[in-house]
Formats: C-alpha cells, sequence, structure tokens
C-alpha cells in the first residue's frame, strides 16, 4: 500500500521548497534540477552553493525514523559529485526534527539500498546552521 | 509582432536540449535549472560543471546577427554566479553557425540590454570545443 506516487511527489516538492528557502534566508543560492527523478542522467535534487562551495542534494522528508534510498539513486548522485567536482550530501526531515544532512559516505549501506536513520544523524549528521555556515 | 511567446519558448528549450547534450558528450555533467525565467530567485537557465569548474549559463537561440539581453537577466545571472562562486557565461546560437560562448563581462551594453552580435562572437567569442577542453 504505502503513499499513493502523487502525494508522495508532492510532499517531496514541499520539501525540497522548503529547503531553498533556508539557503537563500542564509545568503546561500539553491536551486531545484529540472527533470531531476525522470531525467536519463545522473541529476541530483538540488543544487546548492556559496563563494565556490557547491553541494548536491538529494532530498527526502519522511514520517519514518528511517529513510531507504535506492542505490541507484547515491550512485548516480556520487557519479554527478565526482564528474562535476562538487560535493554529495543527503537532506533528511524526520517528523518533528530539523533538517539533517549527511555525506553520502556516510550513509549505512544494506545490499539493495542505502539507510538513514535517526540515531546516524544524531551520531553523524550536520544540522542545517552549521552546514550553512562552513566555508 | 514578433514569434509568439509559445514557440519561442519551445525554440529556447529545443536549444538548451541540444546544448545539455554537447556538454555530456563532451564529459562534462549539464542540467536546465527549474523554474528559471519563472522564479523570484536570479536562476540561470543551465548548470555545467567538470572536475570543479561550473558554468551557469543564459541560453539563445536567434535567427537575427544580433541578441538582445534584458539587462536585468545579466544583472541577475551575474548576482548568482557571484554568489554561488561560480563563471557566468551567455551561449547563443545564431542561424547556420555552431554555438558560441562569451563570458557577461564581454558583453556590449546599450542604455537598457546587453547585446551580443555574430561579429563580437568571432572576435571575442569561445566556440564550444576550446569552451569544454578548458580546465
Amino acid at each position: 500500500m504505502g503513499i499513493p506516487p502523487s502525494r508522495r511527489k508532492s510532499k517531496g516538492s514541499a520539501a525540497e521548497r522548503e529547503l531553498i528557502h533556508l539557503f537563500w534566508d542564509a545568503g546561500w543560492t539553491a536551486h531545484r534540477i529540472a527533470g531531476s527523478g525522470s531525467s536519463q542522467r545522473p541529476s541530483p535534487d538540488l543544487i546548492a552553493g556559496r563563494s565556490g562551495r557547491v553541494l548536491a542534494i538529494e532530498v527526502k522528508a519522511t514520517n519514518d525514523e528511517k529513510k531507504y534510498f535506492p542505490r541507484l539513486e547515491i550512485d548516480e548522485l556520487n557519479e554527478y559529485a565526482t564528474k562535476t567536482g562538487v560535493e554529495a550530501w543527503v537532506a533528511v526531515k524526520f517528523l518533528r526534527t530539523p533538517w539533517w544532512f549527511l555525506r553520502t559516505k556516510e550513509l549505512e549501506q544494506t545490499p539493495s539500498s542505502y539507510v538513514l536513520t535517526k540515531k546516524l544523524c544524531e551520531e553523524k549528521g550536520c544540522p542545517f546552521e552549521r552546514l550553512a555556515a562552513i566555508f
């Protein structure tokens, strides 16, 4: 069953818009990449930048305690980031918590997925304010 | 009279897609920015990158010998590029010529616009192969 794709998509878009506002308010630029998720090329959800530091970001919002990323999604984000020469990050919003950011290399792995749990965020994650303050 | 906005837009999109393919075929990444042209934030048409060199690009295709860019469009591209710390470029395709690239600071100016002519491209422009080969 789960959430219908249309509702999941609108929740994802709302999360991306929220994050874009956060970045601009903190003096960064941030934009959605057109066709992310449907393009045949590896595409991040967002590109954010400030003063030469550029982040390629995959964005998730969830009501659960953990979030799975399909292996291909993260592998393609890493491929995009390596080729472009920018940083690869995931941004996750769990229910009733602020945004957490984690570099893709710090995600836990299962045979078919990457996993991000609240616990891992609390141990290794970066809150927005810290991420946005580093150049 | 001029070209109806819908046809102008589809010509612009086709030009952007053509350029995106060129970049990927040359080993770069390239994507359209979502909402470019309608966003309230300064947005380039394309983001292209390779090995840490990132270009913010405004794209035009025209059947004329010169192309006008509204002042605001270029000022906002410069604002985006400066804030993000990336390079600001325009890419222009005149009828029956290959793509020309020019840094925004090399555009000619009128009181209300920036202008790019075929002649200026031949004097100061960078063809795609040269642009794509520089790191």
